[in-house]
């Protein structure tokens, strides 16, 4: 196997595949990328076992072959690189020489034997997404997946196909977002999913460009193709929650708040929390929120927002964190608080079809 | 106490002082700074009881006073308002009120009497040193103190005022870098003391402007003023080890090598070295240096620099990071490289006052 390519090309596609590698493989094959040279073109694959990417890059080809390598170290290399022209070639006991302008490096792969193949899609349901509808989806939903390890289901995003809708959500049981959107697929495709985090990270690493994202769905296995590109993942198996009953059916308050406005507000009051004293208060007036924080010891902290608020007094305290978290993510100028009183849940949700629960905290007098 | 100033000031001001306190503080005043308000100046002062920081900023002063406050946490406050203006008062239970355009925030300090005085300087030894010069002193052997507490006298830098010349010094046992400067002083003023690395730190942190530092020596404590800021720090206590017999008395061989092409080449060979094998090999032959590494199961790497060598072929090797350091730390465009032969230390030099000793390493075969 030998090619010669551009050091820059090179390493944006070494990059784009070398995420899903572990610092610490428990076998030495998952270190590395399978690097397959032919019909002028590479193609770059690595796997986890349970996630694997492939994408692909155009190469000057002189002799086609296969053949792995240790992803981290050789992106390292081209990195520091000191031309711009790289010249690999392979022989039989894959050992990689690596030229460019006065450098030489010999790095010793393995065999493309032992590289655990990704998995065939035959006979699988698939869905067509537009790339920018993907990306935002995951863009809202994702910072809710739950990292406890122990709610293995709660580790992804639950993607319902369903009555032409895909509706993506995400929790950890203190707060949920969720996303729909109409999309158009046969009946018989209707189902329900669990992608796991570590394949939506990838994704959403890979979405942003124009077009479609195309998804097919085989046993308990999914895949994304964006152009050249592969992600194919394992499920997570279990049943999700019925994340439904978790949305209130009703609300007593609507306020219209500048999201940037709140987010900054949020941001300055919550550092006056700590560890054990983890909420912000919201108090509402006539025509203002007043946004604070109180912890014993350490002090206090209070910001008026203006808002349309034309009820009667009362007052909700929020987990900062979560209640930041949707302001980040979300674009639009003004988000509504839907609110019914200070021990229900409250909901964020703006003019496209999106929502956020979030759990109250006890307000402290 | 209550004053008015621009948060840009102040967060600049509270930045500088706040790098002396440690996240894990021993005693709870060390987490905080205390703020002296006086003729139309706010003084900050910091101390972790070895090293000690004070600095000074203009402010609106409308009643003069004295408290003490979290550094970390009013850095963070003030770096979070929303406005220009801060107003802040305190009462007499040290708790600070600050109001910003709508923002207020009420943070717990501490008396003033529990904070730890800064020794004074009295009939102290004085040096006045350009700026520019301490600069260029500790940013040239700096990086060479050893980090390994058990030999503590070599957790600082070394600095010897003997005829008429300002030396510093600082060396791992491995490596040894040294800046020696013609300096005014009586006499008189001869000393020899060991300055610890946070001060150098501190100091390195401070220093950049024009003009110069006044140092105060008196007991075991050292002074450094810059302007209106003052470093004060126990100096380390003990014998340096005699470094002037580590340095080489002859040289057989002086090669002049392009320091930034030096560099990178070596950093780029560098990625072939591995914890069991970490060294790189340099093979002088006629008008070149072969740069090689080689790790047993991962590869190898080699690349060749011009230099004006015109001897033997020989080879000496090298720890890649102690041989970077000094060309890291050098502004020169080329270096010199003294070497008596393969098994004997080498020596770094530039056309001014400088000079850094290496100790080769075993070179395989």
């Amino acid at each position: 196997m030998k090619f010669s390519i551009s050091k820059e090309a090179f390493l944006d596609a070494l990059q784009q595949v070398q995420h899903v590698v572990s610092n610490r493989a428990t076998l030495p094959i998952l270190s590395n990328v399978l690097i397959e040279a032919a019909d002028g073109k590479l193609k770059l694959t690595t796997t986890d076992l349970d996630v694997g990417v492939s994408g692909s890059v155009e190469a000057n080809i002189e002799k086609e072959g296969t053949t792995t390598l240790p992803v981290k170290r050789l992106v390292s290399i081209i990195r520091e690189l000191p031309a711009s022209e790289v010249e690999v070639s392979v022989d039989g006991k894959n050992h990689a020489s690596i030229k460019c302008g006065p450098s030489f490096f010999k790095i010793i792969g393995l065999g493309e034997d032992e590289f655990p193949p990704l998995p065939k899609f035959e006979d699988s349901t698939e869905f067509k997404i537009a790339q920018s509808v993907l990306h935002d989806a995951i863009k809202k939903t994702s910072y809710a997946i739950s990292t406890d390890e122990t709610r293995y289901v709660l580790n992804g995003i639950y993607v319902s196909f369903r009555e032409g809708k895909m509706t993506f959500v995400a929790t950890d049981g203190r707060r949920l977002a969720m996303v729909e959107n109409e999309l158009e697929y046969p009946a018989s495709n209707e189902t329900d999913i669990i992608v796991p985090s570590k394949a939506v990270g990838e994704l959403q690493r890979m979405l942003g460009g124009e077009g479609d994202a195309l998804v097919r769905l085989s046993g308990n296995q999914i895949s994304f193709e964006i152009g050249d590109s592969i992600i194919v993942s394992k499920l997570i198996e279990g049943n999700y929650p019925n994340y439904k009953q978790v949305i209130p059916g009703e609300r007593k308050e609507r306020i219209t708040i500048n999201r940037e406005e709140f987010l900054n507000t949020v941001r300055r009051i919550s550092l006056l929390t700590s560890e054990s004293s983890n909420s912000v208060k919201l108090t509402f007036s006539k025509g203002s929120i007043d946004v604070q924080a109180n912890s014993k010891d350490i002090g206090e902290a209070k910001e008026p927002i203006v808002a349309d608020y034309d009820g009667d007094e009362f007052a909700i305290a929020f987990n900062p964190e979560f209640l930041m978290a949707p302001l980040k993510n979300l674009g639009e100028e003004s988000v509504y608080l839907d609110l019914i009183d200070g021990m229900s849940p409250g909901v964020i949700r703006i003019d496209s079809s999106f929502l956020y629960v979030i759990m109250p905290m006890r307000v402290s007098a």
